[in-house]
């Protein structure tokens, strides 16, 4: 039961099917006085919106979101914003046809398991990765927060369909529908799945993202380390397979001497920690990359069973994007940014202790 | 502030330091009436004891574990079970020297900004990987009630210090003190580590753990996925770098059609998801390998400074383990197993809703 | 930061302020296969929609209810329901003027101080009777997860203006529009709101709620035990300012002798305690009484002050209740039905454990 | 499932049986840089202690606390704090003979229920007013942190058996077994303890409780106002039956204009709100009110009934209160400081944000 709450101080709750009446997302406990418009949220928005480009679903979604609460003349008032985004241009007929079929890497059949039955197929219903509109709507407001203490949270494909980008040029990630940092590796990787949308096949990838300006002392001991809390955000999202964090899984292979970042008076030497020490951010850089998998509806027959157990053949054409990546990155970018904003206020919380941050009187005592 | 807690319906929260007066779990949410005693807790905490082998510290840590509350003439009674493990044979000594220094690649410089300058230096404190000798206790508990759903949950050492396993065997996980599934690894990470040990370095590996009988249906969309909440648990050990499941990273070099795992009327044909879809348990086997790092605490000397920002060169020496990974796999066993646990309640709700499972009646009505 | 969120897992989030756009719900943790339509909900609205009598605002709200997701074909899918009520006919024109003063009994001054200065003025904004709208709606899903286990939550009036119900006559409750159980005391409640309206004044009373044919063993030692959770409910209704159970404030006067409910094999001799012993439900009803304090928005002037410190007098005109009493009876019922849904899933959970409840295997093993 | 954990950031989570080997608490959120010592919390611990006076059981309870963890040097750390006391001077003789009985007031029977008949049937087990010792100690810590805001919390004795204190006089409290605030009353109080003693009976009581000193602005809407988590912590101590906030249920009879607090240029004129508006604290002294039910411990004869619903005639003799009153009263102080810390706590994060509070820099950038 449950499940739809992510955050202790930042707490983000969304709601909404692929076919639904609409999604959106209830933010509760971003602090007051902030500027916030409609606009600025839609710009995140715009960037997981498909049909911009090849590989992505020809689906016009317009995404408009719209602000319901908590904003007052232009300002956070520090009352939950509830962010509403309309399900338009939704055609649910090819669903019809496989509505008690379970579509093989899709959470088709746990869902009919765990709800005993009662499931909305349309589209993946809950289970689809449309449900992370929402979570970029509030994200927006994340980075809101964050803004104000300079930190910066920036996703980007360094693989896709395995060719792996060489560079990491942050300056042409906005320049490819793709974000990718590699303009050479761009073109394959357009090639690729040009190749692979002919084939009726999919694509998975790797996405790098980096947190730049975190202040040291963001994460909680010993279960709300901030990995930890970032690990359970980004593998909330449905196509990743896998998480590692600064050297990741080459530490397996490192000794200590080498896997240490040596400290100078002058800070760290490296960062093979990748941000944080102890489950505590360090002040550097924090870095993590997340194993996405190929979208699981293809055009190319697949073996299945439905609800009866009987045997069936599938082909999920029509309007489907050949890989997660484009628009995962801005999911994973929201994700992130939920768990920063998060934990800098609870850090917020303790520092003010320390200093014994006075409150405001308005009365003479 | 805080974080100490994990689980919502099986909440487990943990307290100590490695050199403080003792560690600690309170378990709250155990069902009643399940057999429970000391000894069957012992039983996981002895899988951690170091000093059985080479590549471990020779501290004699007997970690006798004390249960000081709910249990009554042998049975769970529902209310909180406090497990308790008084440190012995703590020396403190060797951290006095060094108080003021942030060792390379641990949680010190970290946990001095947090905290303001207020830290227990002695063995890292609460940063300590002592810390989860009662995540260990707990996990005992979380055994108990898995069992009773014929769920069990077993971890084992797949790659030390670039030896990798090449065989899953794992009826002589328990007849080496690494957990190697492949008695011929094992040999070779034995002289590995016996190497490494001379030269005053460590080592990191890879950690697979599998869970076999989860039913289908555990876990909730859309943040509290099943994956979501053990990737959290599994990288809040202080060592792990990277979390991978099923296929893992090699998603993202595979097509949809590869990655997809067919289902027939007997059951899925194979497991790349690793257990899981849209975040639910399919009955599967549950498949994740956790990347571990080498252990900080190496007798090499390493360049550090101290909390005035001057120069210093350190090596630890003394009575430190050569890899995290004998210890870790009974921890991460444990954090698997909190999870399963919880998540089993979190179902049980549910199900036993859709089933409208009758209350008892005392009294006629 | 957050507290907009109530419940573990039968979960209610709430947004919205009282002139703005919306306000609204997400329900997380109601079960699949319930049918839930609009007009359910709608009908749990409708009990609090004023200008159906005197002593009611002539503001016409029409308070329609719509259903956003967490619905397929008719039945509740498991999935977080999502609840909108937009506000229609809205004037923020008698605010204007009174957009800097601190309207006494009103939160303004906290919501001033604690937000640094942003509030939205309009109505109280999110700090108004208004916002239980929601609340009311959240509360028609709790009741229909009641229903399917007989549980039925009644609230009435036994006093109002310092008129008291003699009677306890459930029948006639939905015959008037203060929700009073003595029709007698009603008419005197009627005149005594039409003298009070025309002294530009307004009144206080009590709620009694009873909840019948709730099961034994609901709540949880030793801070969530039901009653705790309950007064927690209720005390976060803004008007409330004390709250009884069973023989409330008299057991201050009792003997143990007097106040101890005796056992015989056929239940309970009396109900002093009012449904629960120990914090954990009895099977017998819950009894509970809950003081509301008079509506602070009055025509009578008063003395106030601005945001800066001015001394201002103020009368509050226009469109307000005389008492908060019908309205806010349906309030309580719903708040007493979001506390009893949660502990209803969480006691389910423990039971189904207690009896090994089976998964479902789709496949065979 | 769950229940023995309360608060946000500032987190207690208790354990412990009336007869088991220990009673404890493990507190979350405590800012580090704070001196505390064992004596300190044993001050708290030793108010509530028994055998001082008439009226009280002889039970010699030690209630000697010890600090298990988050203390180095005597200053907290800001990891969690495991306060430990050991049951000491336990006779479990008494109880065997009325082990399948359930004694009338008490939660024998509702445990019972829950818990599938298994309960630690010795002085209550669980559910016994003992378990409050663990809060008094988390309590001890709350008061701590408080005193660093000049936060002060004083509980006392208004009314016991009938016989209510005329004077508030806080100077005399603690100069009286009862913490009355008016020796003539507590003269009388101690005749009719004496009487209902030989009348093997027990009374009831009201305890006020006073917060001064709390800054404007802790609470959070709209569920977690300050006054719902106040009644919550509040109904969460076995022997409440009833909680009044400022004027209390006096309101049901007044009008707008009488219990409106005006407000002035120098500060609120009256405090009938109790110190919280809109659920939010108003800078005014919180003053709250709570119905004390009488102990159901009575060694008068009581007719019951057994696990197998045989009739049976219980005498509770032995070591027993006549009144919960004067343990009740630290419990109460120590319900709402951990309250008003969590609080704090929270708000102290949204004025942090509000100052954009910087972080510490250790390194130059």
């Amino acid at each position: 039961m449950g499940g739809n709450t992510i955050g202790k101080l930042f707490q983000v709750t969304t709601f909404g099917e692929s076919h639904g009446k609409a999604l959106g997302a209830v933010v509760d406990g971003c602090p007051p006085g902030l500027t916030l418009t409609e606009e600025y949220i839609q710009k995140e928005l715009d960037k997981r919106r498909p049909g911009k480009s090849s590989g992505q679903s020809p689906r016009r979604e317009k995404d408009k979101v719209e602000i319901l609460s908590g904003i007052f003349q232009g300002y956070t008032t520090g009352t939950p914003i509830a962010l509403l985004i309309y399900n338009v241009d939704v055609d649910s007929s090819a669903y019809e046809k496989i509505k008690d079929v379970f579509r093989p890497g899709h959470a088709d059949f746990t869902y009919f398991i765990k709800y005993g039955g009662y499931r909305d197929y349309r589209g993946g219903g809950r289970s689809s990765g449309r449900e992370t509109v929402a979570r970029v709507a509030a994200g927006a407001i994340a980075k809101r927060i964050l803004e104000e203490y300079g930190i910066e949270v920036t996703a980007y494909t360094i693989s896709l369909g395995g060719i792996f980008a060489k560079e990491r040029n942050l300056e042409v990630i906005y320049k490819n529908h793709l974000f990718c940092p590699d303009m050479e590796a761009y073109k394959d990787m357009c090639e690729k799945i040009e190749k692979t949308k002919r084939e009726g096949d999919s694509l998975g990838g790797v996405v790098e993202v980096l947190a730049r300006g975190v202040p040291a002392g963001l994460g909680e001991p010993v279960f709300d380390k901030l990995n930890a809390e970032l690990a359970k955000a980004i593998f909330s999202i449905g196509a990743v397979k896998g998480m590692e964090m600064g050297a990741g899984f080459k530490v397996a292979s490192m000794k200590g001497s080498e896997n240490n970042d040596p400290i100078s008076p002058y800070g760290f030497l490296k960062n093979d920690a990748g941000g944080t020490l102890g489950g505590i951010s360090s002040g550097q850089d924090i870095v993590i990359r997340v194993a996405v998998k190929p979208i699981p509806s293809i055009r190319k027959t697949q073996k299945t069973i439905n609800e009866k157990k009987e045997e069936v053949e599938i082909s999920v054409g029509g309007r489907h994007d050949i890989s997660a990546i484009p628009r995962i990155v801005p999911v994973i970018e929201a994700m992130v940014r939920i768990v920063l904003a998060d934990h800098l206020l609870r850090q917020l919380a303790n520092l003010a202790f320390q200093k014994r941050l006075k409150f405001p009187e308005f009365f003479e005592r």
